[in-house]
């Protein structure tokens, strides 16, 4: 089964907003077995709309479109959806009394625009928005379907996750589907070109239907091996294995997961804790740690210390270290490193600190240089990075750098 | 003028990466006065790029594509665009000295893969990529253009800045076309089907050709006047003012810059300095505050005290205050935001303390629950906010909140 996603809104086409639903969405449908084949952005406009449904229904079984059910004069979708499929509006009292209940403390909404979105095309199922005012609307093009939802991220993801995922589940998805499969792992260390011609043995044995992608970001390379229907499981896992053995030296994580959940794993697994001192990342590291719920366990508090002045002062680096060393040196990383450890009382410290922009006094070619250090229970190591040239790019680059090497000291000390 | 953006790459089409190179190319065009009229995004596949060409090619002036430039085998944009425009790979000597060079210091990427990369389609006009080995490649398709670049967005950013906007501006683009111009005010306080009726008469009034745009998030509305070569600026400067005046009571910002952005700028302008406590926001309100260069000239520095022990050590907040209110209460909220102005040294500290998961012995009913402080030299405030349900959208209303909030403050207290 195959899927197209519509994504409307001028502000997508202005670039005033990135499309992010977009590869959430695609991720659930490829959880249920289906493929999304393209997705396409276009402006609040009827005829442009239009055109993009057609190509759609040439192509796939399922249309997905997100944005433009807003009470706004600008958000056109339902009624362009209702000229295209045939059919009018007419007032649905499930929305109407869902509309009234959610916004009952509110009496500045419940105005005469937000009294548009019970208006509801009369072909199309409804399903309850939960979060929102804007209904869920599916339309039926022969065996086809269109499913319409808003926008704003939230309502969206509550929207596929309790209306749309089941219902396509259910009515649309056949269940003889041969699944979509997805392994992924993670390597560092080794350029993406000589990891090529490292498994072009590999890659030559590869069944036609196997795909081999090389995702590589900040350092690392993520390696997806994916299978569109045309393998079983346990194939897969025959394949997967090998290219795990076939990476094994450069090889920092065998599933998709961000670091910094696998990092959170191993430090619940074995009762460990962490704080971080920051300087160049300004705080990235902590938040990257604390992003996910359950971090409490073991993440326990970040100094940023972006002044001198609180490196000095919270942090308790000398004055003297950083004049001798200047605040760009090993020396200040591990103090900063070791004094958040003791500072925050966890098992783990981790400190930044580097250049990310050529303003107050550096010069362009010490940007990108950042020192880090891990203080351990069993001592403090540190290392130096050239990270690139611009400054968002250093810093996301030394987080990872950070997680990586954390994961290689709690991996080589257990 | 107009484009379309065509992304390629399996690994937009499985979520495994959001597309944010889009929305940043779609700003740069509008800049230059081209309209980007769609963007779509197909898979590593022949058939599905070739077609997504021509069609793109009935429909627009320039065709801008991203991705499967890599040297390795899932990447096949190059070998696809010599098939569709007839022609062949030659070896390009300036690309390949370019290529040496980058890598001098790293012998084991100058390997045959790499190689392929100096394999240039002989058709095309082929532009230096300063920071990588896959060549920028213009095609001519009678007075049409395709560019092809790089899918790593700081590649990307530095080929448009670089190459691809001036070779547009220079050879494409007419210099009678009439500007694309867009202005943008943010509100806050006021729901969007509230602000439309507030907007009825002005919308009314507004001639064919000027459109306005709702765009809510995180609490915030922003307001988008848009018009496509239909309106001169002189024009567009006094429907901007009379919507400014319409929306005065609800007015937080003129432009479309992010607020930290503007928060930042004013602090500048004042000398003054900040400083964040943050318990729920896990230091993301610091992020932002440092996110952009020059920050150090504001922002001081953060301490994340995600364990009640770090806000009772570091921050000094007294462990009966927190057994008489909890630690999300209004009297540690202010605490934190007092300690931390004291402790950095700075004119204003802010706070978070929050709910931000249905973890560490909170019910799904208190989830959403931050009390939030701003303590200034003229003294402390704090307020009580209920965010939602959902993590990340918590913590980001939570940041927009803060700023929000300090914006107030210094616009009346200036």
């Amino acid at each position: 089964m195959r899927a197209e996603i519509i994504t409307i809104g001028d502000e997508l086409l202005i670039g005033q907003v990135v499309d992010t639903n977009s590869a959430w969405m695609a991720q659930k449908l490829n959880e249920i077995g289906v493929e999304l084949y393209r997705i396409t952005s276009v402006h609040d406009e009827g005829e442009q709309i239009i055109s993009a449904l057609d190509k759609a229904f040439d192509e796939v079984d399922i249309v997905l479109t997100t944005g433009g059910l807003g009470p706004t004069k600008d958000d056109i979708t339902k009624h362009v959806l209702c000229d295209y499929f045939g059919t009018h509006l007419i007032e649905d009292t499930r929305v109407r009394s869902h509309i009234e209940s959610l916004y009952a403390n509110r009496p500045d909404v419940l105005n005469r625009l937000t009294a548009t979105q019970w208006m509801v095309p009369k072909a199309a199922d409804i399903l309850p928005n939960r979060v929102g005012s804007a209904p869920l609307m599916i339309f039926h093009h022969g065996t086809q379907i269109l499913a319409s939802m808003p926008g704003v991220p939230y309502e969206m993801e509550i929207a596929m996750e309790e209306q749309i995922l089941p219902y396509l589940q259910q009515s649309v998805i056949s269940h003889q589907h041969s699944a979509i499969l997805h392994r992924t792992l993670q390597v560092t260390g080794i350029p993406e070109s000589k990891l090529a011609i490292l498994l072009e043995d590999y890659e030559n044995a590869m069944p036609k239907g196997l795909h081999l992608a090389y995702l590589p970001k900040d350092g690392l390379i993520r390696l997806r091996l994916s299978s569109y229907g045309e393998m079983s499981e346990q194939e897969m896992e025959i394949w997967f294995e090998q290219l795990k053995e076939a990476v094994k030296d450069f090889l920092i994580a065998e599933t998709d997961e961000p670091l910094e959940v696998i990092v959170g794993r191993k430090l619940i697994e074995r009762h460990a804790t962490i704080a971080t001192a920051e300087s160049c990342t300004g705080g990235k590291l902590g938040v990257l740690l604390n992003k996910h719920a359950g971090s409490s366990a073991f993440y326990k508090g970040t100094i940023v210390s972006y002044a001198t002045s609180v490196k000095e002062e919270v942090l308790g680096v000398p004055a003297e270290l950083i004049k001798a060393h200047t605040v760009v040196s090993e020396e200040v990383a591990r103090t900063m490193a070791e004094s958040v450890r003791i500072l925050l009382n966890t098992n783990y410290g981790i400190a930044t600190t580097g250049i990310a922009s050529a303003t107050g006094g550096y010069t362009n070619d010490q940007v990108g240089t950042v020192w880090m250090a891990w203080a351990t229970p069993q001592g403090t190591y540190a290392e130096r990075f050239q990270l690139g040239k611009l400054r968002e790019q250093i810093t996301d680059r030394a987080c990872q750098k950070a997680l990586v090497g954390l994961l290689k000291i709690i991996n080589h000390k257990s």
